[in-house]
């Protein structure tokens, strides 16, 4: 379920990726797109551990695969360097032979060996990169400590986006301060298993690799993967933790006894950034999330979940602001979960409009009103177990479709 | 794979339901639509064998209980009713009595068993179904068998689509002609395993309901379950086959030597049936159709042109005109299915696009220019087997968007 702020984690409120110590970042203009920032930097002043997740779908573009090799081989890392505008997927050898380009050129600047850095791109399929702006770009990247390395790190990722997405967090580990900040990208595309997102986090904290990625592995199915703009899945996606162990903490692992705070305290940057994204899809103008309770697991409050915030009869429905929830329990009812079909309570905020699986009678007009904000609950109670879960998405609205029949002109 | 017409096998232009011999129909507005007709009946001279395919949503109307167990139970059908304008789901317990008196009305009226009579709902979810209307409207029904009792039939099951659904075909078992006809309702919330869809078939041919289920049940992935709009699926639907064997052919089983000749004449009208309710799609001014060769099997096969066709970023860009081929192999790859990430081509009409995964050089206009006709083919082959397989769907448009953010008011 949602995790709210405790009392042993507070927000930073601006900075993001430089926040942690020990870490720099940049982001500009290159020239893949016409004018706005398409070159991004982050890097660590040590090797940092690293841990990632990738995108499930079976095409994958070449920077995935370089990246991939440098988590799961070399277990460290210290820069990322990311290009928007063009995804470099389905690019061929040549693809490949331009992600480990871009991996030479930030090695050769940056005096980092190569299988110290990762690298990332998103923007159209099946292009060439082209590799002259990258080139030039990476002689000018200055990476700094301050707000406007982050601010224009995250500028620099965007491509549909319409809002930056950057989030801090610190919190106290074995007397020291802990810092986690993260920043992502992605709009359109969203869904389960990091579907065109791509999601940067630094921390200062000390952890060993393997034990980062079962700490990113336990937050993620609560958070970026319980997020959908329209279902679709990207070639591109990623998730990379970086943590470079300048806070001066003991080791993290799970007997630690302040495992859970920092598990808390990446959930709550995993977190916001996965509401950000789903807030920001494309044409969006509202942030909808449903609260399933009563399901017979976590996994499968989820599955209904997301069933319900996927699905395009409530997504129109809610940017009509209709309270049309014979949609909402048609899509519980085909999410493939275990559920009782008699027993299923419906709110809209805080309007009960199904009780038992039957209508109650309620207020159109007080529902519509409701549906007018810009924050949109559902809860759904399946009465039916202990499970509990959440996902976010947002409504589907003209916008979307224009977005997307001219994304290439 | 698509069935083209055998020279056995021959169109009946117009007419529907009442084609095969011993069928009348008639449709009419009772007063659940403002305006529209609203209330529709199919009637054999005698009881048919009965065969069906119904939603696989948990929640599931009350009239799909009913006319289950006339399937299931009784094994025979004599009559169908059905209304438009009020799905008669989540009407808890009065839905049920509700879809039961609608069952006896129907009995009363024209003197057949209760257990003999089919009855089906689409409209709004979770209001009670208005029975004055119905009452009213059952005394007026009568059925003909002439084009305007199959029209009025095919109308009357209408909701928010644009044109009426039918199709028939005739051919020659035992040296007896036999008649397949068929009509279908459906538009949005269409997806796999009989989303919001009803769809009526008729025939004249000698079959037991076994061996009619099996008849059906094979066709089915083929034609109804490949096509899909917004990939929402509904709690109404249905598709039921009536035969009341006046065609005085021998039984038909697997054993009879023109079975094949029987199953191919009942896919052509479900397939032409699916087809227009693709074509029909909520908003849609495009029917997409995917076909999909070189997977490991024939399901693969169709699970590849399900995500291909149901993908909101590829109908997006055949809306807009937009040769992006890299959202349908994006598509491809998160379909789930067995592939080659390395050996896929993919073609627009004749164009091709992308070979062994990728892009070939192609103009842009002339792709364009394609891209604006109103039947799109998209061929992909994935060269790793030698399954072969299709689905349908539309472009998603400002429309869809219009007609679904206000579908109640």
């Amino acid at each position: 379920m949602e995790l709210t702020l405790s009392p042993t984690i507070k927000k930073i409120e601006r900075k993001s990726l430089v926040s942690p110590k020990g870490f720099t970042a940049t982001g500009i203009h290159c020239g893949l797109k016409h004018k706005k920032k398409d070159l991004a930097l982050v890097i660590s002043d040590v090797p940092a551990s690293v841990a990632g997740v990738f995108t499930t779908n079976a095409i994958q573009a070449a920077p995935l695969k370089v990246t991939k090799d440098v988590v799961y081989t070399t277990g460290k890392m210290q820069a990322i360097l990311v290009n928007s505008g063009n995804a470099n997927a389905c690019t061929g050898k040549q693809g490949e032979l331009d992600a480990l380009a871009m991996q030479q050129l930030a090695s050769d600047q940056f005096d980092i060996a190569p299988n110290l850095i990762g690298v990332a791109s998103t923007g159209v399929i099946g292009e060439p990169l082209p590799m002259a702006p990258i080139i030039h770009g990476v002689a000018k990247l200055a990476p700094n400590n301050e707000l406007t390395g982050a601010l224009d790190f995250a500028q620099a990722i965007m491509t549909t986006d319409t809002i930056m997405k950057t989030t801090s967090y610190a919190t106290t580990i074995d007397g020291k301060e802990i810092v986690i900040a993260g920043v992502a990208k992605g709009s359109g595309m969203i869904e389960p298993n990091m579907a065109t997102m791509l999601g940067f986090i630094t921390t200062d904290a000390a952890i060993e690799s393997a034990d980062l990625q079962a700490a990113l592995a336990s937050i993620t199915d609560k958070t970026f993967n319980s997020i959908t703009v329209d279902g679709d899945t990207s070639t591109n996606d990623m998730v990379l933790v970086l943590a470079n162990g300048l806070a001066g903490n003991q080791t993290l692992n799970p007997a630690h006894p302040e495992w859970q705070t920092f598990i808390d305290a990446l959930q709550m940057v995993a977190q916001d950034l996965a509401k950000m994204i789903a807030k920001d899809g494309e044409g969006a103008t509202k942030l909808i999330e449903v609260k399933v309770s009563g399901a017979i697991s976590e996994q499968e409050a989820r599955i209904v979940a997301k069933s319900v915030v996927g699905s395009p009869l409530v997504k129109t429905a809610v940017f009509g602001c209709d309270a049309n929830w014979g949609r909402i329990i048609a899509a519980v009812g085909y999410s493939g979960a275990t559920i009782n079909p008699d027993t299923i309570t419906i709110k809209l905020g805080d309007i009960l409009v199904v009780e038992n699986s039957e209508p109650v009678k309620f207020s159109e007009e007080q529902a519509m009103n409701y549906l007018k904000q810009h924050e949109i609950n559902i809860s759904v109670d399946l009465n039916n177990g202990p499970g509990q879960g959440l996902a976010w998405g947002c409504d589907l609205t003209y916008d979307y479709v224009q977005i997307n029949a001219s994304y290439r002109s």
